[in-house]
């Protein structure tokens, strides 16, 4: 009995099996409130939509591609009266730069469905989530009676893409766009311009794209703000100021603070640390014809200047500018040293007397916080959340980022544990409302327009929820759960999430089964945060994404999955650590599947070895298969021990792990996703 | 002594191993002449091209194009004096429709790369030859020292795309193209009309278009015209008329021969019989009008106007058409019954009247080959070889199509035993002049946008070499191995044809693990011909292709590559059928690589029961998944008695082949592709 007790506390111990799951099935965002009926609606063709509402192309447009995606879009010749009712009432036509309403109900019964909400947003929300409801049942089509009631925690729910550093088509951004509206993400933050690249047409300053080679027309900008737009989804355009400009001074060399002068883009990610010469009007002017012209063709009250990343060396270094600083009153108390943020802060009124101009609402990186900065702008915190809470104090609007950068390569999880307003935050209830909301970043430095949506996509997902679902929406097996059925959802829309990476391995595999590497590159993630930068190779702007490290998953599901099957592992034990082991029955068919998994492994090297050998681009990878069939060995051995109901020996445990530790080795920029759940195994007594 | 000239009597006996391998590389098709060098280009940064001819921006772009994928086009900013010379000669620019040369030289040495052809034409097809050159050596290109002569064997050499049954995007069309200019096809034969759609703007006869819903606009038609061009391919307009017209009849419904009048384009399979009224003048005046607008958009001299399968039903069946035919006297002998033939050469007649005017040659499938047929028409066969020779006995131009099409889902090797002029042709030399080549043809009844690109490559580029390449080249095994590298090649090109499967398996898959599905999908293959319309389930043009035999290949590779292993195994045995029996040393591995994939085979079922028990789309498949169990179980039997040194007991063997025919059994459309390989393994004595 004292076992039996032990047994029942090591159970609730384990995570994943402390919380009871509600019945979220597929939706995510997990919606507001969901009462599950037990009837089905079962459309026999089409469904006929019924508008009650201003008429609005765009929403019954939206409407028609939720119905193809069902497949309840039969041709309308046959619309007869037998077809159920798809009823859409909304209250006005709403837009997403307004920041109207996303509210919506969604009621689904055997006799039809109905969407009730005060603007055409919260329509696109609702045929968001109805998207996600359907159940297959052979060639048909089958529906859950359910009634949704659904609002957003955050009105400000982005993704940041950097067609910056590496070019993204409109192709690239339109999926993505796709992606982002199925999980009711309404902010394209696009990063338009970089020291790389420069990636907006400026019929005012044409050298500014023509310098960059590659850049959208404003025709293509145009054709992406009516996409977003249609999808409820403002576009919040950066132009990256006054550090980060090495492209624009390539175009327009008077910009300059520095005497480098710069002929092309930027070949390197090295940070350049140049900045505009903040002093000269001719910098405000070209600002003011450039801002003139971007803000007329971006509709959204908010610009985003930037503003990251000038740490003043070349400020510093120029006389002139520290002649005007001086002049200024800008020198630190020594009346000598540069006080770098005064400066800025100069700059950034300078530019914010033009945005005001033009009507527009500037946001920047937090570095432009501080002293002087007026309350109208809006402060997006990448740093941590030490900027979000102190704009909030001081009375500016702010964003969150830190926690949500996808090209860490961290876990969904992650970001999903990262909360803007966790219950125990620091700000009132004023400063709270200043909290608006949060974005995504994907910084596209290790990722072209091939793989990027492998690098946003899944993950993004759970930042969406994070942003849109209740904070006490926070099942981290749930979400995974859902995550998986989401990433098939975007596949559905054409999301390359999954295809790009298994074409690069099929690439990578020549004339050989792509199988055995396919083995290899699911266990294996990038080496996190920006160590890439720093493992023996000098990534450039046109160094070719196509090895092995872009082929492996930002976060590995089969590495996961294997580290659940460890945690799900329920083992009956005496007290006494000498005394013998039982694996509880429905355990032992998780230890025959991990056998198996571990068996693969193991035998993997072996099968792959003609191959790394054979190819250059692969060979480096040699170490990382020799270290996963030797990890699952030792894995093996521990499991044997498990299934013959013995406790390891003390010495094999220690011996063991030392060399799961010698294995923990990166090599082409990747890192052996699975060695701690290995590890975990290997220590369980 | 006895027994090892047996032995070698086997060895030599066995496919595959009685020809020696000419040095192709990965060059598909093979060229007319290649010497290999021993020496390599090391190109450091990019290639300098030079060109030698009258400017012409296509060619330019083409270069361009080439030294991208090569990555050898790294911006141009550092072309120093130190890069390798691209060297392009050309005597005149070429163009497709006027059948001008595409002969060319292509020499590759350590210290630059020349090409040397008559026309820009050579020029494209040696720059697709250079492509398939380079070697991987890490992050570096090497090209092999090479000389290259070549010019095609046939002029005409072309791929049908079906847009009418299917609707095919522009995008669509467009990366076919780049694989048909790849492996140097010439003309696509794109099938605009059909009883199920008109998928082309008229601006004239706009009811056309309409009625269809999917159709190209004018502009999209003439950007893919661009697109051939640049590509140096041919794009050859099908309006298939009196036949196949529903889409016309529903639009025009003046046009139609019968009583039924179709309100909307066809949705259905079945053959219609439908055909004009050839009787009419309306008739001839509204194709004199739609003509007179497409011959103007499309440059091609040829014009095709189809002609098949019309059985004259309807003709028959119109008291005022049988008066006609009467009075023309179209009657048979018996004075009382149609000639259907003589009526349809009227009709003919009278297109081939509006085409010259026109100033287009016609083509049309076999039927409309007779008695009246002016020699200026052109005829492609489709029904058999004896068309393709009547047409050139009667002098007329001919192309072969029976053979080669892609729908019917036969092996590559199938369509690549198919020559157009085999050493025992019936015709005298100047006939053989009139044979122009062939086409493969990829009718998409089940084939849309998604999977179009999976049911043509790669098997489409064996018919590219038999039109190419010399009558001699003709190793088949060698032309799978090219196949395999040119379909890795299209890959990188964009093409789909690996990507939509994977991505197919993947949904059907949900959220089980894909492995098992693709272990299963990976050996099936969709029945052949056209089998799958009488497989218990009538399609219609809107039935979703979204199912396990969409995903399955055309033609299996796992199963192929199976059968090759049973072929390859070498046993030493006494003529005495009851002696002992030895695997010869290399096939010990085959047999271990054999038994390994039967194991995974017979293992798979077990696995996938529980994803084809809870998903009702997949239920249909369970019983081909137990017979891959249980045939690969009779595999290893035999594999055992084989490792054993042991002849299989004749009754076992009995039992076994019986079981096996038992097994082979269609499910869900599809076939179990590796039956006969493991029913010759079994046969083994």
């Amino acid at each position: 009995m004292r076992s039996f007790l032990l047994l029942l506390v090591i159970l609730l111990a384990r995570p994943g099996f402390s919380q009871p799951t509600a019945d979220t099935r597929n939706l995510l965002p997990v919606p507001t409130t969901v009462r599950w009926g037990t009837a089905t609606l079962k459309p026999k063709t089409a469904l006929r939509p019924l508008f009650q509402g201003p008429p609005d192309s765009l929403t019954a447009a939206a409407v028609t591609r939720t119905l193809a995606r069902l497949g309840l879009n039969v041709p309308a010749r046959n619309q007869s009266a037998a077809s159920l009712p798809l009823q859409i009432n909304y209250g006005k036509v709403g837009r997403a730069e307004l920041f109207d309403e996303e509210r919506y109900s969604l009621r689904v019964t055997p006799s039809g469905i109905t969407i009730d909400a005060p603007t055409s947003l919260g329509v696109l929300r609702a045929l968001a989530t109805l998207e996600q409801l359907p159940q297959a049942a052979g060639r048909n089509v089958l529906l859950p009676e359910v009634d949704i009631q659904d609002q957003p925690r955050f009105a400000w729910r982005g993704l940041l893409m950097d067609a910056a550093r590496h070019f993204m088509p409109v192709s690239v951004i339109k999926r993505n766009l796709d992606a982002m509206a199925a999980v009711k993400l309404n902010v394209l933050h696009w990063h338009l311009s970089d020291d790389q690249g420069f990636r907006v047409e400026s019929k005012t300053l044409p050298r500014l794209h023509e310098v960059s080679g590659q850049y959208y027309t404003q025709d293509e900008v145009r054709e992406v703000l009516r996409y977003a737009a249609a999808r409820g989804i403002r576009v919040l355009p950066e132009f990256d100021v006054p550090g980060h400009t090495i492209a624009w001074q390539a175009a327009y060399p008077i910009l300059a603070s520095g005497d480098t002068l710069y002929k092309t883009v930027y070949q390197s990610w090295r940070l350049a640390n140049v900045a505009f010469d903040p002093t000269k009007e001719t910098t405000y002017q070209l600002l003011d014809t450039l801002f003139g012209e971007m803000t007329a063709l971006f509709p959204d009250p908010y610009f985003h200047i930037g503003g990251d990343e000038n740490d003043g060396r070349q400020w510093r270094g120029n006389p002139r500018i520290m002649a005007f600083a001086k002049a200024k009153k800008m020198l630190k108390s020594d009346g000598r040293t540069l006080d770098k943020h005064a400066l800025q802060t100069y700059f950034n009124r300078r530019v914010l007397t033009i945005l005001t101009k033009y009507h527009k609402q500037m946001v920047g990186w937090d570095e432009i916080l501080g002293p002087g900065l007026p309350k109208s702008a809006a402060i997006q915190s990448w740093r941590g959340k030490k900027g979000l809470y102190d704009a909030a104090k001081a009375g500016n609007p702010t964003i969150l980022s830190n926690g949500y950068y996808l090209d860490l390569n961290l876990s969904a999880a992650n970001a999903y544990g990262t909360d803007p307003l966790p219950a125990d935050n620091p700000l009132t209830p004023a400063q709270q409302k200043l909290i608006l909301g949060g974005e995504a970043a994907m910084w596209s430095e290790f990722a072209d327009s091939v793989i990027v949506d492998s690098r946003i996509w899944p993950r993004a997902a759970a930042v969406a929820e994070r942003l849109w679902s209740a904070r006490d929406v926070n099942n981290t097996a749930d979400m995974y759960r859902r995550l998986a059925a989401v990433s098939r959802q975007l596949e559905g829309l054409g999301l390359q999430h999954r295809n790009a990476p298994e074409q690069l391995l099929r690439q990578l595999a020549g004339p050989t089964d792509v199988g055995t590497l396919r083995t290899l590159a699911q266990v294996l993630e990038p080496v996190k945060e920006y160590k890439r930068h720093f493992q023996g190779f000098t990534y450039t702007p046109s160094t070719p994404l196509n090895r092995l490290v872009d082929a492996a998953p930002a976060e590995s599901d089969v590495a996961r999955d294997f580290n659940c099957m460890v945690d799900s592992l329920r083992i009956y034990t005496n007290s006494d650590s000498y005394g013998p082991i039982f694996l509880v029955a429905d355990s032992r068919r998780t230890a025959l599947a991990m056998r198996q998994q571990l068996q693969t492994w193991q035998a993997n090297h072996s099968k792959l070895i003609p191959r790394l050998g054979s190819s250059p681009t692969l060979t480096e990878y040699a170490p990382l298969s020799a270290a996963l069939s030797a990890a699952a060995a030792l894995g093996l051995e521990r499991l044997a021990l498990l299934e013959k109901q013995q406790q390891p020996d003390t010495e094999w445990q220690a011996s063991a792990l030392k060399q799961l530790d010698a294995l923990n080795k990166p090599a082409g920029q990747t890192e052996l996703a699975v060695l701690p759940a290995i590890r975990r195994l290997v220590e369980l007594r």
